[in-house]
């Protein structure tokens, strides 16, 4: 039986849609076990809304919360029994496979590290989202704190990666591509310069060379390698281009009678398109290389997206995602050893 | 009487729009003349298909060719007879107050270094394309070829950039932040943390601290200060996911009968907008920091482009921002000497 913990309280629209996702989540997967950490009387309120097997929702109380504003250092030392730390040492301790929070970023990152702990043999763990292309989903690593990663941190990240594309989001041999300004291997700063060799030589992935920024949007490349200050910029740059577009757009089809009419036509294939190039639809982003899977979704989650996170961290159990990632890292720590 | 001078080779459309693209800008500008470099007899058959007042257009010649692919340092050092090389040179001479080339950005780049040279006291030449946004345009400093900048660079950048929004876009007192990965002032990599005072205790600029990349296209700030990596990813990220939005609106209003004929309404006001969303419409990127003006506009430039990059030039003059940058970098050197 598979348990994932899940923040109640964490995210904007907390616990409404938390405890929905949870109880879609056990309502499709009859082999599940989901423990919502938070405030029980709070989330015993809502889960009477709902009709579910009793036995696959557990409450286990957490009377604090972490806000989105607090240092989070501090707020993971202090707040001893909020949900972040509460779900977060059931992973450590091994009661639970997976967690899952729509709370505090920095919370989350800063938990994962200090309390669930990394895999051995792992750098850095890094925050890997999905985002949207032209032909499916690209893996964008890291977009997490660890700013001025050296060259091996970002060849971890794209063997764990590669392994997070195949094995959960179930892509064949995925396709590895570092961020560059230029195709060429001679371009790029100092960190992309000393990375692509150790990317060319490393085993086990599928190294296609350097992508620019340009082609992301197309789909160039499955996992998208970079270090976290560049991936933070290409996943909000990602969200507000979007975003004016689409207000630009909205606003640019109330110029005439003509595109008015047009636009009232064109609206639920225009909302469909849009929605489907939303980074904020593919469910969480994994935190990955730490000992259990914690995935941070987007603040304003709904339901559905709680539920696709919740089924992510299945799939990473059932994968034996951790176990993949160890065997793939001591490979190499044994030809470094056998190198020296 | 001010001389710009234009690379009639360079280019996807050379020589047709960048002739043509020059025709405009004289017929505009009755109190300029425009140098075309390259070969001559290409030159003149293109030139006998416009009216023109003939005073103002010279053909200086130039045998060779500078091509996309090439790498730039070689070619600037072994083509001496190139369009590029003998634009950059009269520029260098003071022959002409300004040059524009659509042609190899790699080559406009070190040309500009190594031909034209830098004003005193300039570090490093940042190039600055002029990006669309919601409220109109912003400029992000650098794009060029400095990779692994330095905070002084970054300085020098948001001065160089205050100059040119104000005097030649006419923003007054334009807002200069920092590309980061959050807006508080202790967040970012390790450039950012030590640029960040320095812009703060800079004299002569509004900083208004950090901004993530989601408020960019939002128009957020005027002046977006960033080293080169960064500003390439954010500069074709642009690009990219404006494409592929556009390509897939396209491709959702085919999905049903009633969004393809909402698609026919909107056509005309659809176009306009995602035109004023592309950030080749914005003419050229100005290369800082040289002693004359140089301009790199769009490899598929059109006439229209090029002559707005003429006009750019112009503006630049008029406005002596050579001498303007000149003068702030020395206030702050003086600072600097009486600080040491």
């Amino acid at each position: 039986m598979i348990k994932i913990a899940v923040d109640a309280m964490g995210g904007d629209n907390a616990p409404y849609e938390i405890v929905k996702g949870a109880v879609e989540a056990v309502n499709e997967r009859k082999d599940i076990t989901v423990c919502l950490t938070g405030q029980e009387d709070v989330i015993k309120r809502e889960l009477d809304k709902h009709t579910y097997n009793k036995e696959q929702i557990e409450i286990v109380n957490a009377s604090e919360v972490i806000e989105t504003g607090e240092p989070p250092v501090n707020a993971i030392r202090k707040k001893k029994d909020s949900s972040i730390v509460v779900g977060m040492n059931m992973v450590k301790k091994g009661e639970a496979d997976g967690f899952v929070s729509a709370g505090s970023s920095g919370a989350v990152l800063v938990g994962g590290q200090v309390l669930v702990g990394r895999i051995k043999g792992v750098e850095r763990p890094p925050l890997a989202p999905l985002i949207p292309t032209e032909k499916g989903v690209s893996l964008l690593i890291d977009c997490g704190a660890n700013v001025d990663a050296r060259p091996s941190h970002l060849v971890q990240f794209a063997q764990m990666g590669s392994i997070y594309m195949e094995h959960v989001v179930g892509i064949r041999n995925p396709r590895v591509a570092i961020v560059n300004i230029g195709a060429e291997e001679e371009k790029g700063n100092t960190l992309v310069k000393e990375t692509f060799p150790l990317l060319k030589a490393c085993p086990g992935i599928n190294f296609i060379g350097s992508i620019e920024a340009r082609e992301i949007p197309h789909g160039g490349a499955d996992v998208i390698v970079c270090e976290a200050f560049v991936g933070n910029v290409i996943l909000k740059l990602y969200e507000g281009v979007g975003a004016t577009m689409l207000s630009m757009v909205k606003k640019g089809l109330m110029t005439s009678l003509r595109s008015k009419i047009g636009a009232l036509l064109i609206k639920p294939a225009l909302k469909e398109t849009m929605k489907s190039f939303d980074a904020s639809q593919y469910g969480g982003a994994p935190l990955l290389g730490l000992k259990g899977l914690v995935v941070k979704t987007h603040g304003n989650s709904t339901a559905t997206e709680v539920k696709n996170s919740i089924i992510q961290c299945i799939s990473f159990k059932e994968q034996a995602i951790n176990e993949k990632i160890s065997e793939c890292l001591a490979v190499k720590e044994n030809i470094n050893h056998q190198a020296e």
